[in-house]
């Protein structure tokens, strides 16, 4: 089955043309400067197109692709007519959806009564679908909610100690995102153990948003994002934990709104906050090894906080059998890696530094023989998670 | 040498008159609806006395206080002279303090400074000391801070991943609380085990204000509160932590300020917002052996915070050697400690049941004979640690 995944942002779009049953990628891409005037990038096979298009709305951006996709020399498929399910990335689901579904208008009204907990990501996504529908008419579309494999927590895990009544009016809890990703990691996981009952694992997603997971038999039980994806670990921009009364008093200080707050913590805190160099990891890790000060701090934090996490869910699953990093710095950062799990020993997690030095692209273990528990590196795939329940969904397998 | 231990409130003053050297207490007592009417409860020995005397300050609230301690039925003391020093309670040291300290002018101008980080308390425990040098000239004056025991945490640990610049020109970070409680219950810990270096505790005072420490050899490395007292764990009317994103979300649906949201956060949250009935986790545990589905959501909500930080301390100090409950759930509710316990066996843990449900006012093990850790219920004794210091700081044995 031909799969056409999109995920809609604000002012970028991503696409991938897959078939999930022979895991196939036949084309990739992104749409960027929307509204303002309009770059398309395309690969496919081994070669790269940049395309300048005029691209006032969503709507001309999707139609860029669907055009490249079929004709001239980024050309992959003969017709639009060949593909034959659209997957979107939708990521607000609330407690409505804990499953990947058709998209249909009363689903559409759902994720609309829900843009007040992401108004600038289900707006995006609700306009991809609607556009699919316009310029694809007939053909089966899937929302695949980044919340939804969360939606197993138990209530004492996503419940804030607010007022009880803050939940039964607004829907004010943990809802957790980065779910395609912690299904497919942990998946995977699941599938190179030895054991296949109770099994406990823990994924950390680090990426320019991070989070980590806890999952058990497959279910996952606490998460480190929350209402929003501002909570839980130190991020590229973004502050991560943060107590209410510090929030507070930088309000206070600086005379912030709330909202004023919330765009500093967003955008100007965590790595690039802290380092006052880069959101980027990777400038950061440089920075540090040239003797900056700030740069080795962020390095430190960013470390800790993963490992306090880690701490936490092992405690939270009674053990682990594995724990898991994937995402641009979990799959490659072996620095941090290896200050995580510097500690872990009495958790019975034990690294491998060989084999975390080792640069692969594959999944793989890189914790000691001797190790009680595994460590295991796991490139994440989340188009394919999008591209295979949709396929579910459309086929009725799921 | 007797020392007067003074924890002066913004509307109470809670007081001891002890002998630090011998351990002993004369007399303690609280001072209640200061600037209303005024209540004086006061114990000696086995006898109880409650007197209404108007207080419309501190002021006369102490005053009554040294006059009931020396005069009356009440009197345990033939004058205020026989009072060789006073320990004041002092909630906010900032960077400043690390330990306690003579009260100076210095040191009552630097507390001042940090007004805004406690606004409610640090006025009071200044009028305290003020007033005390005013009744009884000459005396020693000494401040012992509910932050000191928390500045040995390392930067990584304490900062938040805010812009960096909220530190340096705000003081922005973790400063963490119940110093004198963490430090005097992991002390006692210590004191238990049989390996006198590398000592790993994890101390959770848990009382209507709650925090969890871990302390390396003897020294705080890490403490669940921060800047202010309502982050970390969740407490009798605290909400403990609670993502950003949830914060500014609850302000516009309710039209809330960040005053008003802090209010509700301290006073209206945790045990009691989510139980709709107490504070107090007595009434909540009465409420869920009754059957009610909101008390016994509370309490597994907070016995599941209380485990994940325990579980990120124990990654933290890489093992444990000794878990501590003190405060007055910590040493009482059973309940919660098992819940606590459930499932950190991984980690070395093992409760015995039978030991964990005996009362009893002292310290004791309460884990298995078997268990790598010990699991240890500690009684705090904050006004010791007070009396104590106060004696350190004014013969120079500190």
């Amino acid at each position: 089955m031909l799969v056409f995944i999109l995920n809609a942002g604000s002012s970028s779009l991503k696409y991938q043309l897959m078939n999930p049953v022979i895991k196939k990628v036949f084309a990739q891409g992104i749409c960027e400067r929307i509204g303002i005037d309009g770059v398309l990038k395309h690969e496919f096979g081994e070669k790269e197109l940049e395309l300048k298009i005029e691209m006032p709305t969503h709507k001309e951006a999707i139609e860029a692709v669907l055009s490249t996709l079929t004709v001239g020399e980024g050309k992959v498929i003969d017709s639009v007519n060949d593909i034959e399910a659209i997957g979107h990335r939708a990521v607000h689901g609330g407690e409505e959806f804990s499953g990947s579904v058709m998209v249909t208008d009363q689903v559409i009204e759902t994720m609309k009564r829900l843009i007040p907990l992401a108004p600038l990501h289900n707006p995006a996504n609700i306009l991809g679908m609607e556009i699919c529908q316009e310029l694809m008419p007939g053909k089966p579309n899937v929302a695949v909610f980044d919340t939804a494999f969360h939606q197993t927590m138990p209530d004492y895990a996503y419940m804030y100690a607010l007022p009880y009544d803050q939940y039964t009016k607004h829907g004010i809890r943990k809802y957790g995102f980065h779910g395609t990703s912690h299904y497919f990691v942990s998946n995977e996981a699941r599938g190179m153990l030895d054991k296949k009952h109770n099994t406990r694992i823990i994924v950390c997603h680090l990426g320019n948003g991070s989070s980590v997971s806890a999952v058990l038999d497959g279910k996952c039980i606490d998460t480190s994002m929350g209402l929003t994806p501002v909570q839980g670990l130190m991020m590229g921009t973004r502050a991560g934990d943060v107590g209410a009364g510090a929030l507070q008093y930088m309000m206070s200080q600086e005379n912030m709104t709330i909202d004023d707050a919330l765009n500093v913590m967003n955008k100007k805190s965590g790595i690039l906050g802290i380092s006052g160099k880069s959101s980027d990891l990777r400038e950061v890790l440089e920075g540090m090894s040239n003797g900056d000060e700030r740069c080795r701090l962020a390095v430190d934090m960013v470390a800790y906080n993963i490992k306090k996490y880690v701490g936490a869910y092992v405690a939270a699953l009674d053990g682990v059998d594995a724990l898991c990093f994937t995402g641009g710095i979990g799959e490659n950062a072996a620095l941090i890696r290896e200050k995580v799990c510097a500690g872990l020993d009495s958790m019975g997690l034990v690294l491998d530094p060989v084999k975390n030095n080792k640069r692969a692209k594959t999944a793989r273990d890189i914790s000691t023989n001797g190790s009680a528990s595994r460590i295991l590196v796991i490139p994440t795939n989340e188009e394919y998670v999008i591209a295979n329940d949709t396929y579910k969904v459309v086929t009725g397998t799921k």
